[in-house]
């Protein structure tokens, strides 16, 4: 029986006994936390032995003769893109390398056509109102990008196949307002779907009002599997290729969850022409970025045959962890309808649509009883949810023994305050 | 007797003398490189000990117990900004650790004001007509992000003792579209001059128009003697803070002259209102840079005292190569008049001033001994040096006899394009 079947009697019964559980965590003085989409201890531990790769010894100079040591390369060491290229399904001609943050190339492509322009149009900051598409819920760190350079947010909604795409196309082909849209398109950040193949090829068809209309593909889980057979997701950019929209495609991708968080190599993808327009600002922008991490990389992980290898030992670290909190929120909450999720096969959080109207309800709970959790509409454009429903969960960072505690606290909280809500 | 003091004749058997010479050079068929301000690889081997320093094995923790490899701390490992710090002699809380490059940082410093203003004034990119003073002869690649960005560069004639600072003073006190200025303080970028004491207090005692005016102080060599006795610079920020002008300066520097080039640790400096605007600008643009690159400095230079005593190491490389350049010009050139210079004690470059509008033609004779240099103009803004006088000569990149003999071509180059000027 849900919550919304059951008497006043009923619901009041349930409240007691939620409240009574509650009480007990909260006396305990515990400190979890579910808020961070952080790799654990565990996983950075696999990651040690890419440390004694480089030594004193080494041959620092790449096939092609580069001292990685010195000044130079723009774009990045060959073997580096190759193995960019390889992931993102692209040509290396179309990748870039930089350093540790793909965020920061984010920010790059966004302040580069924010201040030059792309496709020949003028820059986005002599043309006012611009706007940005925003699937939700969606990436916090995206949408401060866009905030900060005062663009206008349209919230787009999700569902397990991709965002809206009959709402994307709508308003991409009417305003030339419109710019560009966050995607992160494999085990999306928070809702851990997977664009579908249909989906995929909307996005190579669109007819964007906009001739300098953007996608920006943030593949940041491209090979993070946390299931035995993960999501296949179609190559963009073959599909925009077929239609000859390629130029309509920025990727992004990094090694932070493969490699260090903070000491990873980062990269991005596009087109010929976008390609043209970025590197004339990177020219002025750097020397270089750091090659000798690259070279690290690449004497550690070989190609990108190695790198999907590799993800398994993080495979092996995460699954657990997936499956604890899926586990406990089908045994705990299903049933009572108080919360609806997606069982991701990837990635880093699993999206938690509590009962409307009780988000931040549920996250102050958890806080009183020692459940760090992100914040309410932290996955929405301006940190406002409208529903004040959803709620992004983040297994990696805490232990499993730890996880299986919170996630138990986080169902109490989640029922108690859908109980409540419905009591009035 | 210099050449021209010479007659028509002597000046004719000079010619054919230098001529002589120099087909023998061109017949050699040589390949050296006096081009660019990159360390050697002799230099480039005193840091590989550096690659040991961080094994599987080591704690990768800070003191304050930050992992390393994780994500987190957006300016930099505490003890780090300690080290910089002290080398730029300012407050730690005024330091913000970035990746490898100053270069990237004084861009992202001129994105920031470009986009989003500094000191409350409008975005410079609104402001119409903007300029920027440029210290001539200076460093190019300063130069390439005012001019990418359309900002006017004026050029400020450099004497031994830095900017013609009358006339910076009368500019920027009268002229409220001048926002800024580029300076490489110590062992100037080419010129190897050192800012006097005076200069540094006159900077610090400008009353700029534009409330929004900032000092780029590019304080690249600010330990890298090339002689037993260095130069001394008077810290800016310390004279700023005596006629609280403090929010007038923006420092950089680096570890990429001290480790490697392309994988060393940068840093900016400045006061607490400027770094509250860069913060919220890199806030959004990264969550934080390589901290393990951060860890492995920090492990391998422990402070600021061992950086300086490892300058040493660089210095018993460099000095010959300066020591070679020099007495080349002395014994060679000097007598002739046919070019002037400084000698610096310490940074990357000699900057030499040949007869006036024969720059183009040593650079293309020296090309056809095989000698590369710096192009003529380079250090420029526009590439446009209006005398076509100064040659920018980096000594560091060759090998000690590589640049015996390539120095030696360039001063017959420099005296034959001299003699063939005077007889017109």
């Amino acid at each position: 029986m849900t919550y919304t079947q059951m008497s006043r009697e009923e619901l009041l019964a349930e409240k007691a006994e939620l409240e009574a559980k509650y009480d007990i965590y909260k006396s305990k003085g515990l400190k979890l936390d579910m808020s961070r989409g952080k790799p654990g201890a565990e996983q950075l531990d696999i990651s040690r032995p890419m440390l004694d790769v480089l030594t004193s010894e080494s041959d620092l100079t790449t096939d092609e003769g580069v001292d990685c040591r010195n000044y130079g390369v723009l774009d990045g060491i060959p073997a580096v893109k190759k193995m960019f290229a390889d992931i993102l399904e692209v040509d290396p001609s179309e990748v870039f390398v930089g350093g540790n943050s793909s965020l920061n190339l984010m920010f790059d492509v966004i302040s580069c056509f924010m201040t030059k322009g792309i496709a020949g149009c003028e820059p986005w900051i002599k043309q006012e109102g611009i706007k940005f598409l925003c699937p939700v819920p969606g990436y916090d760190r995206h949408f401060g990008i866009t905030e900060y350079y005062g663009i206008e947010m349209i919230n787009v909604p999700m569902d397990e196949n991709g965002p809206d795409m009959d709402m994307v196309e709508k308003l991409v082909s009417e305003d030339e307002k419109i710019k560009g849209i966050w995607c992160v398109p494999k085990y999306a950040n928070p809702s851990g779907i997977t664009y579908s193949d249909e989906v995929v090829r909307r996005f190579a068809a669109l007819k964007p009002a906009a001739k300098d209309f953007r996608i920006m593909w943030d593949n940041a889980y491209v090979i993070h599997d946390a299931a035995p057979v993960g999501d296949k997701l179609l190559s963009l950019m073959d599909e925009c290729k077929k239609n000859g929209t390629q130029d309509m495609v920025m990727m992004f991708t990094s090694t932070s969850k493969i490699t260090f968080p903070g000491a990873g190599v980062s990269a991005f993808a596009c087109s010929e022409a976008n390609m043209k327009v970025l590197k004339a600002r990177y020219n002025f922008q750097t020397i270089g970025f750091d090659k000798i991490n690259q070279l690290r990389h690449l004497r550690y992980l070989k190609d990108s045959k190695g790198l999907i290898e590799y993800m398994q030992k993080h495979r092996a670290v995460i699954e657990p962890k997936f499956d604890v909190v899926l586990n406990a929120l089908e045994s705990s909450v299903k049933a009572t309808g108080a919360a609806t999720w997606q069982k991701p096969k990837g990635g880093y959080f699993i999206s938690v649509d509590v009962t409307e109207g009780t988000a931040k309800e549920v996250v102050q709970l958890c806080k009183e009883a020692g459940v760090v959790l992100t914040g309410a509409g932290a996955t929405y454009p301006y940190k406002k949810d409208p529903k004040d429903s959803n709620i992004r969960i983040a297994p990696t960072y805490p232990s499993v023994d730890e996880l299986a505690q919170a996630i138990e606290i986080f169902c109490v909280c989640t029922k108690l305050a859908a109980v409540k809500k419905l009591l009035g």
